[in-house]
């Protein structure tokens, strides 16, 4: 499926738009190719797109006064990443977003997601939905994390991204966890 | 203020609605009152309403196997509580939430928000930057604890709840920031 297709197909998950609007709705996406290792965001930077994955796989993540790099997230294809907090409240970003591979996406300036979502009321419905599911798996994930739960951790990981497993070096998915590598070993 | 006062001037900083709008969308609350200590979703529930809060203070928790309880969120005046995963996902409570002192809310169910939501763009608009808002407090906590962030996870505590320090025992700050007591009484 080329961009538009999976835009469209995601889309058409949690609201309905005619074709017309669909076609509005994507032209104020603009596609854009990264590859493997290349930052798209960086701690210190202002941020003005959110980027939806059409292949390939972003990383989010915070490195810590003393180096130790945490996962907050892993986008694969249909999933959205930014730096919410600074995109949202005009901040400067306190995560970085960078590439695990090649990565093709569709980018969305805030500007415009207001602009969409004041014009289409059913924009507004698929933004307001698809924030509540990160709210929700964002609050789990604390949960987790409040209890210590590595292995519940583990499997709403792999849970979360079934594909990721192959696709991700097991230094990075012990980083997502916030244990070592020998602790992800002995998980499996 | 009263209940409708406070729920109006909550709304109108996030969107706008006509006093026949407002009314309307009041008409779906419903105001009730609860004793000090009593439960309003305990895990196993069905959730079918979320809790604006008018006076008084909620808490949310949860409790592991080993009876350890933990704090995801308080809720003074102004602020929302349910279990959003069982209230969005139609399933069962995995979380608590009960009063920390007497405490009046204005509830609204999951129909009837999905209801004004469809007929009132403006009231879709408003949730979705609650939601949105949510989801960054939730991913800067993430973070915090990610990082073992103590002092950070009290300082975020202080800023987003000025007043709690006061109103609240120390033993539930403690839970909330996922420390003992006694780790607490040496951050201040």
């Amino acid at each position: 499926m080329d961009a538009k297709g999976t835009l469209k197909d995601h889309i058409s998950k949690l609201t309905v738009l005619s074709d017309e609007e669909f076609d509005y709705f994507f032209s104020h996406f603009q596609q854009q190719s990264f590859k493997k290792g290349q930052a798209i965001i960086t701690q210190g930077d202002t941020v003005n797109y959110e980027y939806f994955v059409i292949s390939g796989c972003l990383k989010t993540f915070f490195v810590n006064d003393d180096l130790k790099m945490f996962i907050l997230q892993f986008a694969m294809s249909t999933w959205w990443a930014s730096d919410y907090n600074a995109l949202y409240n005009h901040g400067k970003a306190t995560v970085n977003v960078d590439c695990i591979s090649d990565t093709e996406v569709l980018c969305l300036s805030n500007a415009d997601r207001e602009k969409l979502c004041k014009e289409l009321h059913q924009v507004e419905h698929f933004f307001r939905w698809r924030t509540n599911r990160g709210y929700v798996a964002a609050q789990k994930r604390l949960l987790s994390f409040m209890n210590n739960d590595v292995k519940g951790r583990y499997e709403e990981l792999l849970n979360l991204y079934p594909e990721l497993y192959n696709a991700v070096p097991k230094h990075l998915i012990a980083a997502y966890l916030g244990v070592s590598r020998e602790t992800l070993s002995r998980l499996h």
